[in-house]
């Protein structure tokens, strides 16, 4: 997801922090930032920031955080996230590689991965966030329960990442090759899900446990 | 694959002893049958045999071996065989689970799923041609670089087999959600795959390792 530069992106965000935190301001210290110790969900690349908005006030038992690195992107999850008042939602603008900086090991639940940037080219496979570099990062934040679960309209990226994931011996479960022929009732669709399907792409969905 | 009973499958059969071999009439001798010594691929479930025939002509360095246990569907694979007298095929009559009694372990190089039935019902699943207690057969008779190719146009088994054996620890690697997209020229199709493609259904498939 892209957007034109915002110049004022950062200064928004900074008096913002009590729910978004910018690169490693708050490494190792996740936890202190919310107001219950619950389970944590992270969605790692948040886009317009639907899912994890959604999701966060479905599910008032877990405490969710959203990660996007665009800067200009964030803003506008900080809106909704301020607009709608949700309590259990943090932020970070951060890199996914960096997650280890910030979470300490097995402290995350539940690892969300939506319609991430496919980087078709062969020679950017290290940067598809299913690259075993990046499954190295899930293993250690997740704890030894913990799940990824991920959605793509990408073909191409779904096939790389079973591969990818099989590979590094993880289990995939509920696996969906057509989500939304028969869709969950629970699924919340992403701004970019809603798009794509309607265009006639069909939607992937798997969750994978290490 | 069901086809009418025909009384006189059995002794037509027993007539070809020389390409077709009844139940486990061959157990532990089958490297034996062939004339020459080169690596095995076998097809379990080869149904009205296209495949394993077009695939044993285009590769006479290969042994093949087509596996149908049903006799008055095999009468047609070997109708096949002996009409475009195939050297390098051989064929069994015999079901999936009793490979380990016919092979000696790590005997066979390669082995071909193709379109096998999905057995749709949960409690059926054992049945399934990629449920755990197969793969273990696979895993004996397979040598230790041995794959598994696996073609199904139906969706359901398709992801259950990913899972399976995801679970079982196995690699899966040129996995194709769309064959028929863009196909490869070297892929053989099945009576079966021809008919349901034309139909619209995309054709799966993928290879696996141990």
């Amino acid at each position: 997801m892209r957007m034109r530069n915002k110049p004022w992106a950062e200064d928004f965000l900074l008096e913002h922090d009590h729910i978004v935190s910018i690169d490693l301001a708050r490494k190792d210290h996740i936890i202190d930032w919310f107001e219950q110790v619950q389970p944590i969900h992270i969605e790692v690349g948040s886009g317009m920031g639907r899912f994890i908005t959604e999701m966060a006030k479905a599910n008032p038992e877990i405490n969710y955080i959203g990660i996007e690195r665009d800067k200009n992107v964030m803003i506008r999850i900080v809106e909704k996230a301020v607009e709608q008042n949700i309590k259990n939602l943090r932020l970070l603008t951060v890199d996914a590689e960096k997650l280890t900086e910030i979470f300490n090991e097995g402290e995350i639940d539940r690892i969300y991965l939506n319609f991430s940037d496919p980087w078709p080219k062969t020679r950017h496979a290290k940067r598809r966030l299913t690259h075993e570099n990046f499954l190295k990062v899930y293993e250690t934040i997740l704890n030894k329960d913990g799940e990824i679960h991920f959605k793509t309209d990408n073909q191409a990226l779904f096939e790389y990442s079973i591969e990818s994931m099989s590979h590094y011996g993880m289990k995939l479960k509920n696996i969906n090759l057509n989500l939304h022929d028969n869709e969950p009732v629970d699924n919340i669709r992403t701004e970019y899900e809603d798009k794509f399907s309607n265009k006639g792409f069909r939607i992937n969905r798997l969750e994978a446990r290490f």
